[in-house]
């Protein structure tokens, strides 16, 4: 028996995690997966029931299931609670309390979506980039951290940016691998020029690289690299970096398409546990109004098949019927255009299933 | 007497900044603004003559200037120094030597190169943004920060990203005077869903934001600012962020113009002295070819004169020119597309002088 334990979270959460709950359960069934479900509190939601964003429970649920779905987290409901006990929290103790330290972001064009993109067609048709970012450590969990007040009474804010060769080591494994499975380019983002964590980085990155002699490793600045993912952001396979460069970074990459309301992800520890989750937010301006694309959500369903129980199959015929949908025409708002039908949460799960 | 200091640096450095020069010549003689030029080493150059980045006599010779032109800095073959004596410590050094924290960087899409963009025409049609960049704190000079061995044996990176109320009050005050004398909207920047720093960041901008009711102030996380950036730019007049934050945006705003040759910016202290730089890099593979855009260097001499000379006539005229010049069709290869007449670095800074 494999346990899936489901986190809807907040805004929009509920909505999509329905869904591809729906989608999920439809090919337990019909490949017999054996997969069993349980549902959890956390962010917002586990605020307003039980006063902290990642209540006990939650985590010991979490630390025991194979896996774990969650929707999104935070809204303007919690934004002025003090730093610990904001829904992102909750999403930040999940990540380093179960060690999830590879975060997987594809960043693909679906060809029936490419209008919605804000670029030229020919700088992003065909795109297919692997965001792969560090989770666990950097300058989100660095220590020290807080604001101080100084001797002559002025306050001062401080955060540490820092990695140890083993936290970089091990996540710039999974990219090499990556690479070996796809393209076989991977480019380390660092600010090599500038800070000392990232000179210890591409050390590292470097030393590995002989291991790997099928992938071409190349490396560049975080600046330059917004820039190229801009300009031509083709030229890339896989991109390795840090937590907060790959924040900003892969939520980019994620724009490029036009569809941030496609795109799942997967957040893996060593044993390929994971926690899967859409890119996109909480949403909350839509929640409750039947209006949130699910599709990034019960991509993230495939996602977790395929990377936690290698229900290679099962994964494929998610994603096979997604494309069908697409292919009907079938278009919730934030993807809608010309020709197509408009459908709400709900009727996008529907359309899904039918096609299970 | 104005004494201008200019410090080609490295790579198209020199060529750039010689072209600029001889505009700044130009208006120099036809508005008498009394300017006398000199020069110095800076970066990679420096290196070379003097084995330090910024040698004691540059940073003497730009402390008793009233502005800087500077080219850029870095290459290859400094690339595997240690980072006290690496090219962009000289940089560094003039920006945090002179005090110069306030970063100013317009992304503008010129009508005459809309074509550059590989964004949609729709998407950037009219861009004018201002990215207020804060330029001698953050990240970039927090200390402490090195490469240490642990307990263990295991090495470990750190940097310390620290900002002061009153560093943040500092660059607040320029953004705000900024986004006053234009469209009168500030959006600020910021992690502070995770990064303590950047809560008393945001509380800060907060607290400032009554003293100028005819500013807008909002605000937004940096990884929902490079996907806003990429799917509607044109919802921001100015943005104000920190240094790190700010690098990368900045160079992701330019890109979404296409034509990064065109950019200038300005580095300003309390009394608006200031150093001027293209955005762009040194461009080491196309140094020495006649190849480089010499306007963003060109631009900058203009930034020059309106912000540390107030001598607005004379500024706007070079802007005239170059619009000038691009009207006529005149294009470096960065910048080039059907049926424009192609030209160098020197034609380029040519055409530009003779339309003075
Ligand atoms: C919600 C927030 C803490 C989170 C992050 O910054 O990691 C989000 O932006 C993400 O990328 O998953
Ligand atoms: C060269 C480098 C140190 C510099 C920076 O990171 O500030 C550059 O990228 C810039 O933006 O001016």
């Amino acid at each position: 028996m494999k346990k899936v334990l489901i986190l809807p979270g907040d805004g929009i959460g509920p909505e999509i995690t329905t869904q591809a709950e729906r989608v999920l359960d439809a090919v337990n069934q019909h490949f017999n997966l054996g997969i069993s479900t349980q549902h959890g509190l956390v962010g917002g939601a586990a605020i307003d029931v039980t006063g902290v964003p990642l209540p006990g429970e939650t985590l010991a649920a979490a630390t025991e299931s194979d896996a774990i779905l969650l929707g999104a987290v935070g809204g303007p409901k919690w934004d002025n609670l003090e730093m610990a006990l904001r829904p992102e929290k909750g999403l930040l103790g999940l990540r380093s309390g179960l060690e999830l330290f590879a975060n997987l972001r594809p960043a693909i064009l679906y060809p029936q979506l490419a209008d919605a993109s804000s670029l030229k067609p020919e700088i992003v048709s065909g795109l297919d980039i692997l965001i792969v970012r560090e989770l666990t450590g950097g300058i989100y969990f660095g220590q020290p951290r807080g604001i101080r007040t100084l001797n002559d009474g002025e306050r001062q804010g401080y955060n540490t940016y820092v990695y140890s060769e083993s936290e970089i080591e091990r996540i710039g494994r999974v990219a090499f691998e990556a690479a070996q499975k796809r393209g076989g380019k991977l480019c380390s983002i660092d600010k090599h020029n500038v800070l000392e964590v990232t000179v210890l980085w591409r050390e590292v990155m470097d030393r590995l690289a002989p291991e790997y002699p099928d992938v071409q490793l190349s490396h560049m600045y975080v600046d330059n690299a917004a820039m190229q993912l801009v300009r031509a952001p083709k030229q890339f396979d896989v991109m390795v970096t840090g937590n907060m460069f790959g924040d900003i970074l892969s939520d980019c990459a994620a724009m490029l398409t036009g569809s941030i309301g496609m795109l799942p992800s997967a957040s893996l520890d060593a044993n390929n546990k994971g926690m899967y989750e859409p890119v996109h937010g909480s949403a909350p301006d839509i929640a409750g109004q039947d209006l949130a694309n699910p599709l990034a959500t019960i991509l993230s369903v495939s996602m977790m098949l395929r990377y936690s129980f290698g229900a290679v199959d099962a994964a494929a015929a998610i994603e096979q019927a997604v494309s069908s949908v697409l292919n009907q025409g079938v278009r919730t708002g934030d993807i809608l255009s010309e020709g197509c039908e408009k459908t709400g949460t709900r009727g996008m799960g529907d359309a899904v299933v039918k096609e299970l």
